[in-house]
């Protein structure tokens, strides 16, 4: 099932996709939701950040192609993570599919993509097993954690580098059916495969995440993981479109434009 | 005027404490509130977390001695920082006055507190000047930012160090028309103070945050900025009782326990 949330004359729903068309849902994914049996054109509707969450949780590095690039980048030995440490990222800077990223005036060139798998909670965890991890998941989305990198390696913390408005467009919908095994993340650049990789070959997967945060922390319905990316990224400049797909969810694509 | 949100009879609500008086509003601090004229003893209602922010911001380093102590952890020079880049803290740890927090059964001893400022966020910025930034703020609350420093120092990220759940208490209420340049930081634990600071002595004060985070960023109302601490910091135990309190905004006190 394909759980939506859109705008529609003047008013914000959930709504569940089929086809080409969306059937609106009273409630939402998280607390219940019943179908209206009202039937809309998926393009009448304007697609919105699918919901937003409690904690945003982010894997970070969490490939291990990514981890040299990233090292690289800083001027440094790579260095594999040896636990499941988990970080954060920020609700001021999500958006929907279809919503521009804003490269701020005085950004550099340099920035990158990184498609993302996230994971959506749906249930209240705490001491969680691995084995019973993927109980509290309600399904999957897709991010792009948009990243400057002169800021990324020179920043005290990832706030503006990673968290800029407009830096992390999330969508289209959650998909409650998909199956990690089965992913490939694709991403596209003005229609070019940039980056593709086999979306669940993480370093640290997501049972053991779950398990591992939920030793100390709550997992509440409406939290997320964004769970890292793969491989190389190139620079992104207005005028571009930057597309991610994950096998069984869909696509999020996202035009880029300059601040004015 | 102090906000304060409650459970009573089994409902949440916004109230204004006046004296040992609450006064229950409609509303909320955030989109508007009104009085209803019913009125409860404060020693007569449960005290809650004065809200859960959209985004919770942290100014992590911002006071000149905490900055030697925190070298002096992780065994480095101590490095003043040279912009005010902002970190993150999560919701999933927040706790309300009087409500215990708790150790878990494999920390360390070295748990510790840190008394700080928290700027409670009224009304949507973007671009604000320093001259202007204090006119997105509503009002003030006191946070207590408890850290397990031993992970603190050998995990990738503070993700447990900082935000296992308990670890942020926060309250007892919003005040609205306290000073920060007069307010005073004092830190109790079982009631002898540990530390003491003048609340304002910040490497970079509240109007330079706000100036700068909001050149990339939305700050919307409900977020919260918590603005640091300085000083040394000391183990606390299971037993034992800490309180923040700030001149002009009230006291903060929590008890600690073992992980069951």
């Amino acid at each position: 099932m394909r759980l939506i949330r859109y705008q529609y004359g003047g008013a914000t729903s959930y709504g569940i996709v089929e086809g080409d068309q969306v059937e609106g849902v009273s409630g939402n994914p998280f607390d219940g939701h019943r179908a209206t049996g009202n039937r809309l054109p998926l393009s009448a509707v304007k697609i919105g950040v699918p919901f937003v969450p409690r904690t945003f949780y982010a894997a970070g590095i969490n490939y291990e192609e990514h981890v040299r690039e990233a090292a690289a980048l800083l001027g440094n030995e790579p260095n594999l993570p040896t636990r499941a440490d988990v970080g954060y990222r920020a609700n001021n800077a999500l958006i929907a599919h279809g919503e521009p990223i804003i490269i701020p005036a005085d950004a550099t060139e340099r920035v990158q993509y990184e498609g993302e798998l996230v994971v959506v909670i749906g249930k209240q965890a705490k001491h969680l097993s691995e084995d019973a991890a993927f109980s509290c998941i309600l399904g999957y989305t897709i991010g792009n954690d948009v990243s400057e990198r002169t800021w990324q390696a020179n920043d005290r913390t990832l706030w503006r580098a990673k968290n800029t408005d407009t830096f992390k467009p999330m969508g289209p919908w959650i998909e409650t059916e998909a199956n990690p095994e089965d992913m490939q993340t694709t991403v596209r650049l003005n229609g070019e495969v940039v980056s593709q990789f086999a979306t669940n070959s993480m370093i640290f997967g997501i049972a053991h995440y779950i398990a591992e945060m939920t030793k100390y922390l709550t997992l509440y319905p409406g939290d997320m993981i964004w769970m890292g990316t793969d491989g190389a990224t190139q620079n992104m400049k207005a005028g571009d479109t930057v597309d991610v797909e994950i096998t069984g969810i869909g696509t999020l694509s996202n035009p880029l434009i300059g601040e004015e």
